[in-house]
């Protein structure tokens, strides 16, 4: 059993697109998403509606960030939060390649960068593009309550993120290499407050990040960040906690796309979540870093809460997993 | 842009695993299927987790058919009909090697064959194991009615078939190989019947097939059998029609895993459905006949339905895919 997978050819990422919502939009990472929306409904009828077409949208303005036209892209790999992922499945409508759909929660936009590299790496595909969107209606709706109940959210509730970032992958071209992945295992530490997903997820980083260390032989010093999904403030602080006691210290480098993505205030409390949270963060702000080689090598772990509004309702715990991706400029 | 990728060290299929409920288990391929059910309840408090559990009978099944021990198995490449995919995850979560998620309905089994075979012919991997099911009652009340409410049913309705089936794949060993796939793109007639999948998704399959032809230079004549996922009775007739209308006669190889699995009788109507109908099929009788060099070529295409109660709701019509795999003894 090995469970991190190497790329020989360091399948490359030659254009991003992202979208976001308002609160987004107005965020710690603001100048570096592509598409900013004044309204989340985006036109449409309905808050899934509007989810797909931020997707689509994000699709479209990656390829052509890579300069490529639509007829030279293989295949989309792409996921989201909705129930059957229709967010994802009518983006791909309007495109006419080969559509994968994929699922692991907010851990699908580093299973789809795994997946894609493979695809590419092995020379099977020449172009594909990885994308995942989330919407904090639609999710809110579908997970939680009708927004129109006004509920109140505990003070460990994350804050989903209403955007979709989208990479393309190619087989050649300049941008930021992907080196490596590292596959996450399903761990469940019997977490049942479906509010506190940072807590359910933590120890899921955790054991990738360590199974990555000890597959690979590298150390937290060899990256210049080890970037989280959407652990949120508390989640963050478990995960450094759990990997400490594995004998690695990530203080220095760690940061959580959840708790970059928006500005500090009381009003989101742990920072954001969602498929699309590590999408944007990463096809915005991170993607930019690389491009510019301000930062060299990082590690992007996106972290999924592998539960449903039935598994939950059934009394089940949260299963939780963790994708890492290893990324150079 | 090109939909069909070879496997030049043909991954191979070392073992299967399969279980079934009491109506799939007295069909006409039952003797073939390893575990039979008495109960679909199997002994659990919800359709949901009993459909959990006999997915993870599914895949323990088939390592220890493949002689493997669970350590020396990779990762898990799963999906199912349920919100969020729960069933695979929670079947998952009992086991210690990697999990990747994917979704596209009844057409996941091919998408996993297809990622699996990347994985393990690309040199990333030596053992993956590949799996999907569906529940009738499970799959009932999250996209219909309740069962209480024993609403008729259509005379165009499929029967969702309670089954699960799991192959291993290897990068050594004897079995059945896969030596290419045709990945799909999602194909949008504008049927909005959700009781009428077989008209959604037979386009999407003709799509498949007709590329596959076109890109590999195959014909019909090259296969043994031409194996449909779950169109059923309406769906294979158009999608012979369908296929005929672009040159190619496939009514001598063509059958279909739904009008395969049960026995005939008025009750089923169109015959099966769902995400188990084609990786139970597969698994236990098509599996037996490859193995034992009864059939020599077939091509596996199953057939996915991409809407949820929502987008049905919302009015959308029903975009349909199909993945298809190439399989020799």
């Amino acid at each position: 059993m090995k469970r991190t997978i190497y790329f020989k050819n360091k399948p490359t990422i030659v254009g991003t697109g992202t979208i976001a919502g308002p609160k987004e939009s107005s965020g710690s990472i603001a100048k570096y998403i592509k598409n900013k929306l004044d309204d989340d409904m985006y036109g449409e009828e309905s808050y899934e509606k509007a989810e797909s077409k931020m997707l689509f949208n994000a699709i479209k303005t990656a390829i052509d960030d890579s300069k490529k036209k639509d007829n030279e892209i293989d295949a989309l790999i792409a996921g989201d939060l909705l129930n059957q992922i229709v967010a994802s499945t009518f983006a791909a409508r309007n495109f006419r390649f080969g559509y994968l759909g994929v699922y692991n929660a907010c851990a699908t936009f580093t299973e789809a960068l795994t997946l894609g590299a493979t695809l590419i790496d092995g020379g099977y595909m020449k172009n594909v593009v990885c994308a995942t969107s989330s919407h904090f209606s639609s999710a809110e709706r579908q997970y939680r309550y009708p927004l129109e109940l006004g509920s109140t959210r505990p003070p460990q509730a994350q804050w989903t993120v209403t955007g979709a970032g989208a990479c393309v992958l190619s087989s050649e071209g300049r941008g930021p290499k992907i080196t490596c992945a590292t596959i996450g295992k399903i761990i469940d530490f019997g977490v049942i407050d479906a509010n506190n997903m940072g807590a359910a997820m933590a120890p899921a980083a955790s054991d990738t990040l360590f199974t990555h260390f000890k597959e690979t032989g590298l150390t937290p010093d060899d990256y210049d960040l080890i970037v989280t999904g959407d652990l949120g403030v508390l989640g963050s602080r478990a995960l450094k906690d759990l990997i400490w006691e594995k004998g690695f210290d990530i203080e220095k480098q760690h940061v959580d796309c959840g708790e970059l993505v928006y500005n500090i205030c009381e009003d989101e409390y742990q920072g954001g979540s969602g498929a699309g949270c590590s999408s944007l963060v990463f096809s915005s702000y991170l993607y930019n870093k690389l491009k510019n080689k301000k930062l060299n090598k990082i590690l992007l772990i996106a972290t999924g809460a592998l539960l449903s509004s039935l598994s939950a309702q059934q009394g089940e715990s949260i299963p939780a997993i963790a994708h890492a991706v290893s990324l150079e400029s």
